[in-house]
């Protein structure tokens, strides 16, 4: 489907930031709602704590937060950006787009930089950062900021003890600018599969064209709700996962053996735990915030970026690979030197 | 903020299509409920007609009729498709994207093909193609489908004499691939401007993560409604948009003159002959649907593409502009040889 391999495309994440709302629920809550034996819900999760977003800590307040975070490290300043996107699985309104209330949120309200959405669910921020490259490839912009934000609290079920558990509130922000050509940041390879047969595997049905309050409160509100199956969601993944891989290290033209630092989507433990030993991960090259964060959806990825970098050395020159799967069902990943 | 003029993208629209629902609503019907004389609604929207889609007619369904028909008069199969993009103001369901769903509409679930979303509102399409004319030129695809696939009706207030009558629902379809370098099919320059300055100006706050069900059924249901303040958005317009158009034409270093058909989102009757009057546009240049369509939201901008390759002469070599603005508010732009 896809054509041979492009060629290496300059981009440097030249800063990173995130934030976490202030409140964290642990889950011996969830034991105790749920009458379980204390650590039932960490066992099946992966999660220990998440983070549950105030009302003051709507996704574009949280979104400014982890840009001006992402501005301070790459020691870049609001005039710098000359492009926002907004790479979230859910909007905070269905119009105007998220990147412009994040605009306004940033007070660039008068700036004119252009700024607009890009979704693929939980994959978000990895295909915004493919088309990225491209856009600083051809000169369209010089300096763009990505912030996935998101609140996956404002959709769970919080009575399904297979899915709630799982979620975490926050943003990330990563910016992105040309690389020096003697620099060596760049993205050796990007990928993307849908496989849309399993696209009613994770779903919200309700609150956008279709499903209609019209059509009855209670279809519409039951339809406002995260649905997964996680049987035909595991099919998909065991079956197209290592595949998958292949092709995008294939594009990238590297073994598994030449990636530095695995930066997966922190779906839930048994996903990671999945992923990791269906694709033969190394797991000392693995990072992970699913234990502290629960699975932020398009936020998973750049906060676990974020965190590789802060915490856990990632240097400049290391080979980086961004590997997940989303609603849709989707496959993205993207190989990268940092 | 943007750089210095990048070069013509080769881009070449092989195809585009249509699909309008099947009931159609005259204006006299709005008339009639109103208590207005015979006439009126059409002479304030500028809307003489609009389809109005069925149970059937979700925007999946009428997305995949549009990239069929876009498809066919390309001369190109489905399996020709590499990418697949929607470009939508408002989702058929906020998870997964609406491309997925497009994806399994179209028959291609077990494909493979990436599919996601971008959204700028009524901009999305130019948005899409903008990014699209750097992935094509990176190599990255070479046959992406866009499709705007748009349901106005499912949130516009039918008691609100100022919007209720001036939407229309349906589906666009362009096929993009790169350009023979010989053929001169190019995107010679792109550009977009936000100011969410007026985010508030153009809206609907309900139904994302922000303004829940759980905040009251009352507020939920209003909030659900699109709302839009006329005066802020036409005080916007009548500020920016010459500029806009400036910095536009001078990015492709062509005059005005130099335009061969212009293309304006179908906005009303009203922001058409404001944007007209304003910029001073030759009328018999400009290319408009708005009496028969209403306003498509994002799909108003390929419907009305479409219809000048289809019926009014726009041929191959012509220099066209693509303009509008939409929710953000942004103000956004093309200028490509077809």
């Amino acid at each position: 489907m896809q054509v041979a391999p492009p060629p290496a495309l300059p981009l440097r994440i030249v800063g990173t930031g995130e934030y976490c709302p202030r409140r964290k629920v642990p889950s011996s809550a969830f034991d105790a709602r749920w009458n379980k034996p204390q650590g039932w819900t960490e066992r099946h999760s992966g999660v220990a704590w998440r983070a549950v977003a105030g009302a003051d800590e709507y996704a574009s307040a949280m979104g400014a937060a982890a840009a001006r975070a992402a501005l301070a490290a790459a020691g870049r300043d609001l005039t710098d950006i000359d492009c926002i996107i907004s790479a979230c699985s859910v909007m905070e309104q269905p119009i105007p787009c998220s990147a412009a209330l994040l605009q306004r949120e940033l007070g660039l309200g008068a700036s004119g930089v252009p700024a607009f959405d890009v979704n693929a669910t939980c994959l978000s921020f990895v295909v915004a950062l493919d088309l990225v490259s491209t856009l600083l490839a051809s000169g369209r912009y010089r300096c763009v900021l990505i912030v996935s934000s998101e609140l996956p609290s404002a959709g769970v079920n919080p009575d399904d003890p297979a899915t709630a558990p799982l979620f975490g509130d926050g943003a990330a922000a990563v910016l992105v600018e040309p690389a020096d050509p003697h620099s060596g940041s760049s993205v050796l390879a990007a990928r993307m599969e849908t496989y849309a047969e399993a696209a009613s595997a994770c779903q919200v049905r309700a609150c956008g064209t279709r499903l209609r309050i019209e059509d009855g409160a209670d279809a519409f509100i039951a339809g406002t709700r995260f649905e997964m199956d996680g049987k035909a969601v595991y099919r998909q993944a065991a079956a197209r996962l290592p595949g998958f891989l292949d092709r995008l290290l294939g594009l990238a033209g590297l073994p598994l053996a030449a990636i530095d630092r695995i930066i997966p989507h922190q779906a839930s433990g048994k996903a990671l735990a999945h992923l990791q030993r269906a694709l033969a991960l190394p797991a000392a090259r693995m990072s992970g915030i699913l234990h502290d964060h629960g699975n932020q959806m398009a936020a998973s990825i750049p906060a676990a970026l974020h965190h590789a970098i802060q915490h856990q050395g990632l240097a400049r020159g290391d080979t980086v690979l961004l590997i997940g799967s989303g609603a849709g069902m989707s496959f993205g990943g993207m190989v990268l030197r940092y």
